[in-house]
């Protein structure tokens, strides 16, 4: 099916989002008007620029108010309208939406309605030019799919059809089963929004909140199969308006759309992209570091040792139980300080994981390696990380494992058993955008989204994880686009007995995040402890979490460059990351820091 | 009487906020717990830092889920109030907040509630503390202030009263008159926050939008009367929970606190501090720059002539007609370049308005000046602007203008009358401190706050004004605190004739902002003109807004470092400030400059 996407979803000006939906694949655009006014760009142009970009123009919205008003108030309308028809012409648009009136004029009088609607139509189809008449959730007399619809087959021409919105349709809770009731050739559009759901104004929730489909709350692929089940044949549209959107760069969200709408479609049974290749287990953390010498010393007294080098590149392999790190010090090495580059992911078909994000626009990554290595198929997730899909010690594909040669090491029993988590915090404005990643490309689940408070400002955190956990990430943004703290990442390695892995870790010259004192007489309040069992966390700064029937025990290690290391120990099945303790934890990482 | 202030309430840590409260002239503070567990400083040694600042410790809320729930977890519950009442005694705070219920475990049992609140308060009088019970307005059982006074009633324990919230009582569109039939010394403590009238789930707003008194719709004011009278003689505190204050500096926030204090102590009659003397007019703006030429070309272009210069600074006045423009290339200029740094009032009390000011607050600025140069009274505003209190012509106090001396000059007839109104772009994090000063310290009047959207967000304005639009301050804020393009501040100025205004402009070889044909085509569409004059328009630049009975047709120059100018005719009792219009003009501004 064809896939469209409105102006207004993306930033910048009108060309800027023009080639930003091009770019990411899609076949039209709504044009939003005031884009258009604000370009300098006659429309004959514009209808060029997108004819070069391979984009039709399927929906131009002008009108506000048209309809079941004053008989000069309509008079005005179709005056207004008759110089917007000559546009679109010159456009090359011919289906004009019309959403139901919001005016205090407006009269709730079916007949008027459709009378109006019908002229408006007349005149329409003079300009080749198609109305599809849509009822705003918060339409003065209509605001119902169904009732727009009664007003359009009432109106009985055939200029006129009915466009549907997914938000309008289920944020007002409206039963989208009889959308298999309407004609599907009387559908002339479709517009497609999910929202979280937000128990607020519905204008408001519309204007500021609005998402892609998959991204919040509302059922948009049961509504697609009723639209499609009508026989709708035109294309399936975006139109969202959100505040963090229109600040956000038009090219990464146009990708975000379009992914949005390919996994929309796969539920829908309209596309087939290759199957997801669910990740079965965290083979390694890629750090790339200017300097090593502390990454070297953190992961020593970790317990980790270097147990292997790479046969061409400046890369050395860290092991210790099943967690592996690969330090990176060639020129992959971001200028700005040690970072988490790269993760490897156990995948059961590396070649289908691949395929599947290549097909859900994920940017497969050039093969960095040498004639001898194995072929790693790699791609970028939306902050950058690299993904790499690998198969470790299996007769086929070659293991990325062969590409490393053993170098002499004595691996310490340290207690570190594997890669918990990993925690990566996201640009500011692709939260959303990360999350739906994670969950279609790679075939995770995503859980609910948390806000954690830290000294200067709220974050939100949200989990993504494979069904027995053994992949699991967590992702996060900061208070504000700005916030320079917010950039940290960590790798959560898992214990069976934190307070020896703590204590090993300082004997080898570690240092760990402290705790106030604070924390523990709270912990001391709330939960009963065996005797010394606190008075040893509160020394090692072990923080305690329960949830129903598990416990969890965690510590942190001082920060390299962007990164830090959590130890932690999961026991009866506890499923968080210890959210209720992050705010102490920033709290104790800001006071080390110097602020703004 | 006494002010207090939640520590949730302002950004950082516990020491930061602790210190911002005490500068900003509280008498004390709530803490909250996570505020003190995130805290490296024993509780003897808040007590002691808090004595140091002058502020007393006025509550502590450390429980949650703590009545009607079964014996068990009571009993919990008990244990956990040991140890935060034994804190508490660490602290030196007396008073403990008990929140209303909020788990699945809670029964609907006013008995029960009744008879675990007195035990408690038992257990708080061995401690000397008192348990102030106060209704969430989303508690499972208890959500309204009567309810749990009623249980507070029938516990009966002396050790044991209520707490009123203003948020929660209004929210809940509870009426607040039944206040009045509390005793007051059963009152225990008063939390005071403000919230925008928003239609949401009241814990999302809560926790997220609550504001300072003044600063949004409830009646703070009004419900305050009804516990004065109800003999309540604790302190006035604000607990609010606020995205925004979160991330804002915590020096201005806790000054916007308390003055949002102030003003309503002052609407409630509890003080009287010096009244409003409200301006009269614009006398000047004023500034600075380091690279005059440019800024002198503009104006020049406008038809302002070089009337006078500072006896003693390097000020020169501007001037055509009604309207004047400081250029200051003094060391007050400064380094980012042409900005607009201070603005003259026209006032009927200079002196008045200064102290008004300083009793709310406002940094009163130093005299920069020579003995011989006229008293000027001059304060900050939130965003740094000067503002300066004149009397311009009067007998006393002497005239600022007296401070200048004319030099030779010939002033063009340009149609330029007076400064229509200033536009000032506010920090991020201060919109809403800005909009309460304006109204507070000036006694302007806020209008309703408006979303613009640009091609990279939107923005937010408001307009403060006096009774006859002779005073007009727009304020506004970009879409993120990174946004540089928000930095803008312009200057409108009133002229009889728009057109004639603006090809005096043009042909002195001014810079108009282009606005695209798109815009115009438009225009034709929405309203009917006269020959040729929707050319003119086109040509100039001019744009064009109508509402109920008047019309604003307004141009840009280019802009100066950060300052542009507008040129605007008001016909027929026009109110507004081309909101409409702003988009357009906005996207014409970033075409001509990069982004990001």
């Amino acid at each position: 099916m064809r896939t469209s996407i409105a102006t207004v979803s993306l930033s910048g000006a009108l060309t800027e989002k023009l080639t930003a939906a091009a770019r990411a694949g899609f076949d039209g655009v709504e044009i939003f008007e005031n884009d258009l006014l604000a370009s300098p760009l006659p429309p004959e142009e514009v209808r060029a620029r997108c004819a070069d970009l391979g984009l039709t123009i399927d929906l131009y919205q002008p009108m506000r108010d048209m309809e079941a008003v004053p008989k000069d108030e309509f008079e005005r309308n179709l005056r207004r309208a008759r110089h917007k028809f000559a546009l679109m012409n010159r456009l090359g648009a011919d289906t004009v939406l019309v959403c139901s009136s919001v005016s205090p004029l407006a009269r709730d009088d079916d007949a008027l309605a459709a009378g109006q609607l019908r002229r408006l139509a007349d005149l329409a189809q003079d300009f080749g030019i198609r109305v599809a008449y849509e009822a705003l959730a918060w339409g003065r007399h209509v605001s119902t799919y169904d009732h727009a619809w009664r007003i359009v087959e009432a109106a009985d021409h055939p200029a006129l059809g009915t466009c549907l919105d997914s938000f309008h349709i289920l944020a007002r809770g409206s039963d989208p089963k009889g959308i298999e009731d309407i004609p599907g050739e009387k559908i002339f559009f479709l517009q497609l929004a999910d929202a979280p759901l937000m128990a607020m104004d519905v204008l408001q929730w519309s204007r500021h909140y609005r998402c892609f489909p998959g991204q919040g709350g509302l059922d948009v692929a049961g509504l697609l199969g009723h639209v499609m089940r009508a026989g709708y044949t035109g294309p399936l549209s975006l139109e969202v308006f959100n505040d963090v959107f229109r600040q956000a760069e038009a090219g990464p969200t146009a990708v975000d759309a379009r992914r949005s709408l390919l996994v929309l479609q796969e539920t829908t049974e309209l596309a087939t992209p290759p199957p997801p290749v669910v990740p079965t287990g965290i083979v390694f953390a890629e750090l790339v570091t200017p300097d090593v010498d502390p990454v070297a010393a953190v992961l020593g007294a970790l317990g980790f040792a270097r147990t292997a080098r790479h046969r061409t590149k400046p890369v050395d392999l860290w092991e210790q139980g099943e967690a592996r790190v690969l330090v990176n010090t060639g020129p992959a090495a971001r200028r700005d300080g040690t970072a988490l580059a790269a993760i490897g992911l156990e995948s059961p078909d590396p070649a289908g994981a691949a395929r599947r994000a290549e097909a859900l626009l994920a940017p497969v990554l050039p093969r960095r390696r040498a004639l001898a290595d194995a072929p790693l198929d790699a791609v970028a997730a939306p902050d950058g990380t690299e993904l790499f899909f690998c198969a470790t010690d299996r007769p086929v594909p070659p293991s990325w494992r062969g590409d490393f040669e053993d170098v002499p090491h004595e691996v310490p029993a340290s207690g570190v058993d594997h890669i918990d988590h990993l925690a990566l915090t996201q640009p500011w404005h692709q939260f959303d955008e990360a999350a739906l990643f994670h969950r279609s490309v790679l075939g995770l689940t995503a859980q609910e989204s948390v806000d954690v408070a830290d000294p200067y400002g709220l974050h939100r955190s949200r989990a993504v994880t494979n069904a027995d956990g053994s992949v699991r990430i967590a992702l996060s943004v900061g208070p504000a686009p700005t916030d320079d703290g917010a950039r940290a990442q960590h790798i959560a390695l898992a214990t069976g007995d934190v307070v020896a892995a703590a204590r090993r870790f300082r004997a080898a010259g570690g240092r760990l995040l402290e705790v106030p004192a604070n924390y523990y007489d709270d912990l001391a309040a709330r939960h009963e402890f065996a005797p010394g069992e606190l008075e040893t966390y509160r020394d090692l700064g072990i923080l305690y979490d329960r949830d129903t029937g598990g416990t969890f025990r965690h510590c942190y290690t001082q920060t390299v460059g962007h990164v830090f290391f959590e130890l932690v120990q999961r026991d009866g099945g506890y499923r968080g990351y210890g959210a209720q303790n992050a705010p102490v934890r920033l709290a104790a990482q800001r006071a080390g820091r110097p602020v703004r």
